[in-house]
C-alpha cells in the first residue's frame, strides 16, 4: 500500500461508547504500523457516517480508498447496507470525487475466522479465569 | 486452563450463515490449539441459544465454564443481554447445574482493540488492493 491509498475503517456504531473507541484505536494502530492515512466512519448511531467519512479525505493527496469493514463476519450490514451506502458496483468498487478528482473506492472483506482471532479469544478466556 | 474447564463461545447470530460459520470455525481453532472443550451458542436468530449452549456440556466432566463473547467490543449485547440470559451476578459469575453438580460460569471480555485485530484488518485492505 502506498501513501496515495487511504483506508476508511467502518464500524457498526453503538449507543454505547465502546464500538467507537474500538474503531478509533484500531484505526490509530493501522496508521502507526503502516504509515497510511486511516479515517473512520459508522453505519449507525455514531458519527461520522459513511458519506462524511469519505469526505474526510478532502485535503489529502490520496487517489484510492479502501473501505474496510471492522466486522468479524459478513452479514446484512456488510453485504447490503455498506455496499448500498457506498454505491458499490458488482465488482465491489465505486468512484467518488474528492478534491475535484476521481478517487476509486475498493471494498475489503471483514476480519473472518483468522487464527489470530482464536488466539485473542482464548486469551480473554484465560484472563477471565485469572480474575 | 485445564481439561475441567469448558468454553462457551457466544456469537451474535444472523439471518445470514456467516456469523454461525465464524463462531463454528473459531470454536474449532480454539479447541484444536488448546485441547479444551468448546461449545457454541447464539444470542439471536441462530441456534443453540445460551441456555441450550450451557446444557450442551452435559455428559462432559467440566466443573467450570467460561462464557466467551465473540464480539469485537462491548455494547448492549455484551453488557446487558448476555449477563441477563446467563443470570450473572455483580461479579460477572453464575452457577448452573450440569450432570447434577454445580458448575461455575465466568464471563470473559470481548476481543477488544488488540494489535492483532489491526494486523488482520490491514491484511484485508491489502487483499482488496490485490484483487
Amino acid at each position: 500500500m502506498n501513501e496515495k491509498t487511504g483506508i476508511l475503517l467502518l464500524g457498526h456504531g453503538s449507543t454505547r461508547p465502546h464500538n467507537k473507541e474500538l474503531v478509533e484505536n484500531v484505526a490509530k494502530m493501522i496508521a502507526e504500523q503502516n504509515n497510511v492515512i486511516v479515517q473512520i466512519a459508522f453505519l449507525n448511531m455514531d458519527k461520522p457516517d459513511l458519506k462524511d467519512g469519505l469526505e474526510s479525505f478532502k485535503g489529502t493527496d490520496i487517489d484510492k480508498i479502501v473501505a474496510l469493514p471492522l466486522f468479524l463476519a459478513h452479514g446484512v450490514h456488510t453485504l447490503e447496507d455498506i455496499p448500498k451506502e457506498l454505491n458499490l458496483d458488482d465488482d465491489k468498487k465505486a468512484v467518488v470525487t474528492i478534491n475535484g478528482k476521481n478517487v476509486e473506492v475498493l471494498y475489503a472483506e471483514p476480519l473472518g475466522a483468522d487464527p489470530r482471532i482464536a488466539e485473542i479469544a482464548y486469551s480473554r478466556a484465560e484472563e477471565a479465569l485469572a480474575r
